[in-house]
């Protein structure tokens, strides 16, 4: 997660300029056959699925910073991308227009759900009190907004990166004041998300982390860190917020090293402090890549331990060493997620946030239409086709089969611990001998899902 | 860890060919100032700290695999190494040959210990009554070369990878057959770690991971695996083996994903299945940096657990990406991982064992002097500024400086559970206000230790 | 490239065994709705496209060292696939076995071409006389098949890295006698191409590259690797071979470096040394990823030089750093990859060769089939939707049209190097002042991808 | 190269504040044993080698725009580096404020030189003509400045990605005007380099190169990058600018890929459009890591072609995937480096320019100096140490001995273009046989090599 702010001079805005897209209608399913570029071709979301419009199943959410905040700047060259929502008489009066074009946006993508930090939405005061009541004040539009468009908050969460005070850290600061101002932010950024019935909250530790080991304690931050999400525990039960945590990993950028590298960490470091009951993982594309795993990988390792949350939709280049943060279009990768996602029962209260932003090229206003079409109609590709591998059944076929040695004999004891090495040296010594080799049959497995996808 | 078996047609052998290095004696110290290639420059085995020689802080260990087995074979490349002690009239009289030579190496290297896989040192049979009784022969030669040489045992391991049985898998293979098959090869092999004296016992998973998720279930797969180290764990206690368990983490290669990818997953395993108390960590440098990680992190996020076990001791590319296994004359990597080991207080029964091997190119008897030579001083060398670092106190007090504010006050109510958010918030929004930024001073911390080595 | 050499014991074989896939029939076109694994479901040869069938547009190959030498083994375990072919009285007598089963599969898989290195197909002798004579006897069988069957030969190579002479490089060894042998060794390997009627020659050099700078004089290693192309040049003078002539790039492994990184280094090499007519490329994919390029991105750079040789068809793992070899079947890779051969007017004399191998666990001969099977329809799906693209002409009318400021006007004069820094300062400051930003159109343009690929 | 611009709100300011590092003094030598942190440990600018002071054998540069301009920013987080001079009544008082600063800091460093981008030192106007005229304000306040500190400009360069019209490109632009509007800056910033004295002029692509193959005319664009340079060449011949132009490859970033991808792609561009004449390379060690080569490497390839020019010093981490930019104190791979540099002959115009950047965490006015003491340190070391090696001679009198077969008989003829594959095959087959292997050394070299520099 990144965000950029953009705040430009103010200038005097007429009602009539309130139509933030007046250009494009509401993007509707067209079918496969369509070439309305403005359309979806894959994505209807009253298509119902076992007795469940497409919508529900998918619950896609449209990240705030990237798609309202973003301005396409690089650590090579400022913002390429200008839009006019970025006027105002100050700073207060711009967040406003610019989540009414959000709003706008939400509604006319049919997007069910959003997504946001604190300071995306609202301008950082010069005090944590000012910050609090620009918070309020915006937070007082959202409501009545997501009131109006029917529109819910997927998550909220607070950004602890942007602001200069967080360099070395916020939870894993060494300085305790830096702590204490994280605490206050997320206390407040888990009260506004309670206000708007945000269904998760996560944590991104983007700068939870160290540049050097020389001048870190790392198991200090990482108590620190264990600290801090108990609080949150504690004051999410205080305030009676029933939303679920999640984690969000990610190994590296901007720090050199973070915490939350990948699943596995995050599992680590939350049972070596009694977290993992009061926590899941929300899942990012690129922050998979970037730890050298698979998404499917990440998707599984969390399923395994019940603890996949929810999903922030995007890809990476593999061949960079950067958070690119696209939208994917890649309908392989997104069907082998899927198969994992429904094999697991689907996201809860969880979704697909396109936590994805516009190429620094892509300056039209337009653009962030195509973007977000792509990635949705991608999305509803891929689950209707991992769906027809699931109901079809040859491949959680083939996978059982090759596991069956388990499900009978000592293959049965061993996966109820009656089986012994002793018991076991014994067996193969006696009766089993050398084992015939069984063919893994990757090649052919290939071919079937190729078949699904290109059928 | 990889191992390669070297078999040759066999040829009479006279009794004045036993000394397998005739040209090579002894391996002494001469201090930095010597040229000799053949003559330690930094390690002298009986140099006293606090009270210790040398050698029992280092514990240095040769790997029986690479050193005696290692053809330099690569996968576009048969073996280019050719060693006459490969050749006797049957595969375990070339075995004791091999074993012979290999203590004559330990000696005149003075490596205080050494470590092996159980097919390293014994041919596999046709079945495995056969190679536990190979196992059992050079077992014998090699209690009677450990009592004439006095060279120790650092640790011993099972092979779960070379043989086409273990293709996929050992303890995570989908055939039970071929688990009952491991169970009975760990058995055997902890059976002869402990008649040896070994003082560890170490598991790599090299094949413990897949290939492709199309045909894995990975939560099954990692269930099998706790049994699989639960029964290890059983076993020792029925045996009364009182090695340290270490697992070794390594991220992929030769599987396109290993379970036990870096120390962080290792650590969510043990946690998640109930083993933490039984395993430490055999760090290797080189699957550090596969993982992403400097070989420092990886030792301070098993030290920081209590969990830091062994190292094997080698040094990867970090601009290839498999493991090269190259001896390391790193000093300043090595000087940082040494401070980091001995703040955590050493690395009690475990060692330095290099897990290296020879450049394919270097073909020369010679050659694996050289190479333990620069590896060993290296480390010597590292130890020594290592401990003038931590004795002169400057890097361990700024960053001890740099956590104060969680020494007393607000931080410590932190640090003891006594904050809250909500007290956090009263406190930032009523009397500190915003907090004051401060220098990380990498530069000079990175100039600290670069005068500490190049002093 | 890679080769194994899998010599077993000799064994009594009849007649009946010739058949050496009897349960296998010639694999013919079903159409996408076949669910036949042992059927294409894309790849019908006899399909016309413009007025030429399909298996003349696409010249598949069989990479005879993968898919008849190769035996599953890695760096950490040895072989796991047993071929009933690799049986005979002596070496060259398998060999003749091997060989009659790779063409009786080339027929079945209805592959037009096959590929090889010399000591694929013939068994190294104890002198290069052996060599030669062993070569010569399997290039007369060869013959006989190719005649018998049809099967043609897109390229012949020889193997200058498997045999340990060649550790330290063949045209790049710092020893002038390894440069003769390997002179030699190509010398006679060009021979046999063109007496097998190959329709180019391939050089990979993968050992053409150093371990370490510290012993290698990289100026005087390129000179003699250019030496040696000029004689190679001169050699095909003299017999009067017509074939082209195709660099491999390859960045790294099985060495450190490898002087032809990628096509932009072999671009170098070759107009440093005068060598630019004679040579294209033969791009594999796995190689361009590995040099942290896409496919498409190694074809255009030779494309635009008009050296687009011939394509080594296979695909890598972009989160492994090593060659993996795998059949390619991500139809999206292909297709910008065929979009990009099918502009630059095809691969002309080249073809696609398939450089995969089955993975370690996929030991039945079936696998075999099913591999190609995968890698031949995914090319023959791409090419058709590539053709599709290009007919359509959106995709490259939109590029067109973004580059046309430069078809008149002052862009023109720039291309026509009629322009100068003065005149065009000169034109900024007088008279078009600052450039109208325009949208790149990157995920419009991805959409249009996917519909074209999910259509 | 990367610019930020720091544009703050003006205050008032008096002639007191014009010492802007008044804390701290020339920075001078006080050798080894020194802990003065504000010292030079191993850089003595006066000592003397062959006759030449140390300052004119490494030619230290400063960055203006990492140690001037940059505030610390990343892509998730907005500067953090506040620094005094950023006052003023106007942007171009504060520019003349920041190099006052700059010179200051230029002198007290005892740096020879400096480097810089146009819009580093100058605002960039509201139109052409207007940035031009705030150029020439600076560089009249440069010219003053460098006569009265003396310290001389090692090479300038105009920004030509910062601004969002080069957002496609400059040079590379799909736009003919935006190629016009780079080919106006450059033309001045040629110019003023000329006027300040330069001694060379670099050519960095930041956005020369391709987001996506999608939209992109490669072909085309590498064309017009060929116009643009030789219409810089003409302009240098036309205004009489005698200084070196240089290439400085990057692989990527911020593009996906840049064409100028390291140094062989570099020969490969130069050598096609015949401008290999007029160009060298200035080659920076983390845009070497970055395209997966060592600094020495890209040394050594740029050295055999005469083609090496200048150095960009700093250091990445081979761990991360992006330009790090961080001071380089790795002795060891400084003094390979060195070595190379050294055996070419040196950098001749060229130097060794600090493109490296404070962490974001290094705020304080003083970590400027300790990182600059740091490099300047470190390289001075490797200087020693690197000519130490080579007044040895052990290590170069290696490597001629190892190639030493092609200085006489066959292998001369090899080298003279006497030998033919028919001459070698006879010679092998009748005379030579079987080469015999040599060991390669490189544990005994990479011995050698830490016995240098841990003397």
């Amino acid at each position: 997660m990144s965000a950029k702010k953009n705040t430009r001079p103010a200038r005097a805005k007429t009602a009539a300029a309130r139509a933030h897209f007046p250009k494009i209608d509401k993007i509707t399913y067209e079918g496969p056959e369509s070439d309305n570029p403005l359309a979806f071709r894959h994505y209807d979301p009253t298509e119902e699925f076992d007795g469940k419009p497409l919508s529900e199943h998918l619950r896609f959410s449209v990240a705030y910073w990237h798609s309202f905040c973003g301005t396409g700047a690089d650590p090579f060259g400022r913002g390429t991308i200008v839009r006019k929502w970025d006027e105002g008489k100050d700073e207060v009066s711009i967040a406003k227009n610019r989540m009414d074009a959000a709003f706008e946006f939400f509604q006319k993508i049919q997007s069910p759900f959003w997504a946001f930090h604190d300071r995306d939405i609202a301008p950082e005061g010069r005090t944590l009190a000012q910050s609090h009541k620009n918070l309020d004040a915006l937070v007082a539009h959202a409501k009545k907004l997501q009131k109006a468009t029917g529109v819910k908050l997927l998550w909220g969460t607070a950004n602890l990166f942007g602001n200069p005070r967080y360099m070395s850290g916020a939870a894993t600061n060494p300085d305790a004041h830096v702590f204490a101002y994280a605490a206050a932010q997320v206390k407040k950024a888990m009260e506004v998300t309670q206000e708007l019935g945000g269904e998760n909250y996560v944590f991104w530790g983007g700068r939870e982390g160290y540049e050097t080991l020389l001048n870190t304690d790392l198991k200090r931050e990482q108590e620190h860190l264990a600290r801090f999400l108990h609080m949150a525990v504690d004051h999410a039960k205080a305030i009676g917020f029933k939303g679920q945590f999640l984690i969000e990993p990610k190994p590296k950028e901007p720090t050199k090293h973070q915490y939350d590298f990948d699943v596995a960490s995050g599992i680590a470091f939350l049972r070596t402090f009694g977290l993992e009951k009061h926590f899941k993982f929300n899942i990012e594309t690129n922050h998979a890549t970037l730890a050298g795993h698979t998404f499917s990988h990440e998707i599984e390792v969390a399923a395994a331990q019940g603890m996949l949350g929810s999903i922030d939709a995007n890809a990476g280049d593999t061949l960079l060493g950067w958070d690119t943060d696209q939208f994917n279009t890649d309908i392989r990768e997104l069907t082998l997620a899927m198969v994992s996602i429904l094999r697991a029962g689907g996201l809860g209260s969880g979704g697909l946030n396109f936590d994805a932003k516009l190429r620094r090229q892509s300056i039209d206003l337009e653009d962030l239409f195509h973007a977000h079409i792509g990635g949705m109609d991608a999305y509803a590709l891929a689950f209707k086709i991992a769906r027809d591998i699931l109901a079809d059944g040859q491949l959680d076929g083939f996978v059982a089969d090759r596991y069956a040695s388990f499900d009978e004999g000592y293959g049965k004891e061993i996966e109820t611990g009656k089986a012994t090495f002793k018991s076991l040296e014994k067996l193969v010594l006696t009766k089993l001998g050398e084992p015939k080799p069984r063919s893994g049959k990757q090649e052919l497995l290939e071919n079937l899902i190729t078949s699904y996808i290109h059928g």
